[in-house]
């Protein structure tokens, strides 16, 4: 079995190792609790804990299926708990499933995917025994709060990349690549939300409601956590207003250019249209064309078309279309 | 009478087909329950259980009628339940309807259309005698989940068409037959969408609310239908959004190429009014035109004519106009 | 005065007519009632009404102006109610107004506009007299569910017509006076729905709210008829999506054909540019144009162009520019 | 002292002018009360009325600084409420400001800007002892009423004038100074809106909570206040869907004439393109050019060119581009 | 440490300053508080605060953290209140933030940045003991008040810059600068209101809910605070409106100023063409052209010239499109 860690505490401070098929009895004050992590387990695995610790067979099923909207269930004495968690790799979110079984002596993790380990939140959480003797509600905020706190550095990056983006925006006109860019970084924020929100229920869950195994002094902690997914949306939602301004804004901009370039294409259209019609004139074979043989009918000619393009060179000028 | 099925349960066991019009007296204690299945009745088959089971006249009505929202309504101890069935059969996606109605001792389904069939449902939770013998609520649970089962195939069908042709956009402009598709694709999911969330809400009513016939353990099963349906709503706005990004995306880029279209037409327009302005000069016919008779008049023209294009070629370069 | 109908009902079945300025006793165990129709009713009328029965001078004052959105008013043991009658004519719906006294032992309906008559409703009930004895409350249902069954054709025949329409957009371009009536519909449709969010309210207020004059027994008949509006409702959303679609849709072919017809018009602007040029060079009339003495001068110079012209074509073919 | 009128009234009857600086002891069955009216009072009066009848210093601060948001304030057993007068001037609409303490035994009124005068409605209470004896609320509820009366001929008089606008759109382009004239239209609209929200809240706000001062009987007459307002409110929503819909059509339609404009030009281009091409060959002036020297070279070329043309017409008519 | 102040108040007077690090025991009766201020303290000061007046430590992370959204966090019978200062420097707003804890013998105030002094603040609240004797939900309020009281002016700045900007757009076409300098503003709203909401809930909790150390005759004080902040929340709000109006106004008369420049274009490409085509004609070398050798040939064609482009001129004069 893809065991992690199994371990039995007691008072906060690590007993000893168990071994996950074990009947760990533990007394009824909740001063001991057992915590096994899990990583890609087979169906086998989890159908064996079922019996185990009494997992409720609908939460097994949605651990065994995953893609799982974060969310709480309560099943009688126990919950079921999922979350997702987030990395940023080259302008794409990546995701990682974690699923967790509480129960008032046990505490199980399900991790989907190795985007981030515990091990490193367990050894810290061993470190501070006068949290980890309150029991497993403790132990799940601390994986909430490490997965939440996984969040902030990924919508840091986006939003500098964004602004970054935006300033060039204001000087330059977007690109075919550039927008292209843009539009897969709002659709990141966009499934970031989604995820992001369900989480902020998931945590406002465990401060608003009496839910078992969940100590009522432990909310302030859970609340938190829901602070800290909040600043993200916050941020999030701030950035996606960015982005809809770059796109309106390019758009505005794009058009008065293109207004500008359609009245100076109609200006100096007008202006040489002139040289050519009265050229096409005198180009005409009539006999009897008097001004053909005056003397300087040719440079007149010539005067006559300067002169007429450069009034309307001016005129167009005033209109502000040249 | 278009009867599929119709048998009598105790304990969770098959104990014999019945006949729809027979009087069947089950305990007070709802070990034992009836369940009738019906295909395409006719209003007549309707009053008749109407009568035996006691069904309310409303409830009846609808069935009738059919083109109901899923809804659940509550006559006195009798639940009225309407829900849909969703199949995608070549982009479009065919709804049936179900109608339940539920006693304490009696739960009739009544199907219109024939999208999916019931009867391996039926034999699957035959083989389950301790989930079927905790009564109807959970047949009704099994209906549902059966339902909203069906649901996820097809949203990911059309996830993976959509992102497909998502795809494509960023390589290459849309045609008229692609936004045809995408249009009508979007309307699919729209329709889909207004049939999600009234089932959410009919799986939400029984997990929030004490409902007659609906034993309260069995919230934790709705709850999951629930979840399930939440998680197709997700990916369908998901989709929405993706479609609504394809055309905004496929607009600005329509609209950056048109821009520089226009600007390409304005350079091309501009340096070939050059020859034809200069060549009509001396295409006029003044008798004189000292250039005309120059030794070299007409290779100096062709050069002025050559470099003053060559120019404006590298000035609209310059632009990025060409 | 204006009276259609005054008539004494005990135990569901008619007595007599009565007279409106008649002082009628009805026992206080509600197996009697009045049932008053009016149309367009002056104010002297209604006045004469409100000391015979009781009725709030607001209510009075209402029914005097009417143009009221639909609504329940709670004066004390009465009831006022307000709703809108619809009636489609040559793509408008018009609007006609019906304001209810109900108390515990009369009901007067108030008629404005001739769009849909109740005698034959009045008849309907007659026939069913087990309905009828159940009292006021009922008759109140009967006349809500007629003005709501009223509105399903309305809404049908409108869709008929948006979704012919849409067909046609997918085929052709809409003209000037599709695009009016189209604009035309969706306001039907706008104001349509609000006569309907109110509806919807009133019949959902007789369900959720313990209402003077109305028997509980009555409240799955109230959610049936705020179950219809819902379902007309449903079907007004999604028709206004159709219509938004249909613009979108137009709107985003028009602008691909405009895209389309700029790019051809460039090309051949390019094309024809060069005779247009090339010979406007052999025009010229320099004495030493040493091409224009050459024996297949003219030929060679036709073939240059009709090359250069075909190698465009060919250019602008391969871009999908022609 | 800017005191438009200060009387004592009991039993609904004016008992005599008071001075506003003058102690009046009321009895506690609230039999008698003060009404007083002011306008634009100095900071400095309002002080000597806060000491006299115990107003809350926030409510007089308020009263001080104006601008306030419609509203309903507690303060222990007394109330302020502030409201809106509105009043259209050239398609303007003018606000006023009413701020109001209310106690059981006085009712002060102050009012900024002269926008509608309170002393009819004084003079019009005076004639109903009835209505007066009942209490402040009562005439709380009268100059609710009488302000809110006063929205509708506002809004009556935009909607007719923007539907004549639309129905000039419908038949007609719209000129800048219609579309100067419809954008002022439509913030008025806004604004407007922003004023009746709170107003209706203010209403509902006697209709829903038990507030000091106020007599439960009241609650019809707020109510109906609400209802009024809620009237003007979607006639306000729906004359700016009317203008949106003016604008979204007028845009479609002035789309659709630029894109059969392009259309046009580009028609003609080609056709004109053909004389001009042709006639350049044939003014080349190359020394063995056969056709030149034909008799009937000259006819047959512009045959040439009629037929070409004439083609290029008639295949632009079939396209419907001319 | 950055200690700003650190003062004993009794009865609402000023008792002596004091050393953060020194124990001061008040009494249960309320009648003393300490207030400190700090600023831009370290980790460690807080740290040191932590132990001495029992402040909570997920309420000590925020503070060295910072960057906190606008909240009210309640830890047992102390309170955690965050909030953030605004100041307009040259067209950017500017924020500060403010972080106080509040117990009932303390409150402490821990500034980051230097927006804005609070010592003035301490000084006018040490002028009315009679305010400050009612404790610490007093000076929290004052302290609210001061921070929202410092919203106004920006808005009404920001208000004044829209408004003269939105006039320009009526009499002219907005320039690439004022496009930028919009979509500036617009966002410093944006970013403004998404303060404004968390600090009008902030106020919201403490006139709705019941909070330790506030005294719940504070609560009309703190229902003001949250009047003004909804005051500027709607100037916000109806600036932005202005804004996107602006937006879509200049959208529209520049796409009414493209249509007409087109149909400009669309009409002096046709006039021009005339003589071109014309001219071209008798350009060409044709031996047999009888009307070269007419004697009133070239005025004849001159005037047959000037009448259609006459014409053409008059005609597109009726059209509208010169
Ligand atoms: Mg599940
Ligand atoms: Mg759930
Ligand atoms: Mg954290
Ligand atoms: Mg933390
Ligand atoms: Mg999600
Ligand atoms: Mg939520
Ligand atoms: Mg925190
Ligand atoms: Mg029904
Ligand atoms: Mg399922
Ligand atoms: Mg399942
Ligand atoms: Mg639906
Ligand atoms: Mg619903
Ligand atoms: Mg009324
Ligand atoms: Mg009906
Ligand atoms: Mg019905
Ligand atoms: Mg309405
Ligand atoms: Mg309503
Ligand atoms: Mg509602
Ligand atoms: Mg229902
Ligand atoms: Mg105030
Ligand atoms: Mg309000
Ligand atoms: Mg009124
Ligand atoms: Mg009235
Ligand atoms: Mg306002
Ligand atoms: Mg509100
Ligand atoms: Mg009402
Ligand atoms: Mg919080
Ligand atoms: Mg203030
Ligand atoms: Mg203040
Ligand atoms: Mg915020
Ligand atoms: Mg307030």
């Amino acid at each position: 079995m893809s065991v992690v860690a199994a371990v039995l505490y007691r008072d906060g401070k690590r007993v000893r190792d168990i071994d996950v098929t074990e009947k760990v009895h533990c007394p009824d004050d909740h001063s001991e609790f057992v915590w096994i992590g899990l990583l890609d387990p087979t169906p086998q695995d989890l159908r064996l804990l079922q019996d185990q610790y009494g997992l409720h067979p609908l939460a097994v099923e949605d651990a065994i299926n995953g893609k799982q909207i974060p969310k709480v269930d309560v099943y009688r004495d126990q919950l079921f708990v999922t979350a997702r968690t987030a990395e940023l790799v080259e302008d794409k979110i990546h995701y990682g499933e974690i699923l967790i079984f509480v129960g008032h002596s046990h505490i199980i993790t399900v991790r989907h995917g190795h985007e981030r380990e515990f091990s490193k939140l367990r050894g810290e959480l061993e470190q501070k025994p006068s949290m980890l003797q309150n029991g497993v509600g403790y132990v799940l905020h601390a994986i909430l709060d490490y997965i939440v706190d996984g969040y902030l550095p990924i919508i840091e990056t986006i939003e500098e990349d964004t602004l970054a983006m935006e300033r060039r925006t204001v000087d330059n006109f977007l690109g075919r690549d550039e927008i292209i860019r843009i539009f897969s970084l709002r659709r990141e924020l966009i499934r970031f939300q989604r995820v992001l929100i369900p989480m902020g229920e998931v945590a406002a869950k465990f401060v608003r409601s009496e839910l078992p195994c969940i100590d009522p002094d432990a909310r302030p902690y859970f609340s938190d956590v829901n602070d800290h997914v909040r600043r993200v949306q916050a941020m999030a939602e701030a950035l996606r207003e960015v982005i809809n301004s770059v796109f309106e804004f390019s758009n505005l901009l794009e058009q008065q250019r293109t207004g500008a370039i359609t009245r100076q294409l109609a200006a100096w259209a007008a202006i040489l249209a002139v040289p050519t019609a009265i050229a096409g004139i005198y180009g005409m074979n009539f006999r009897y064309m008097p001004e053909l043989s005056w003397r300087y009918g040719y440079p007149l000619v010539l005067i006559v078309i300067v002169v007429i393009c450069v009034l309307l060179f001016w005129r167009f000028r005033t209109l502000k279309w040249l």
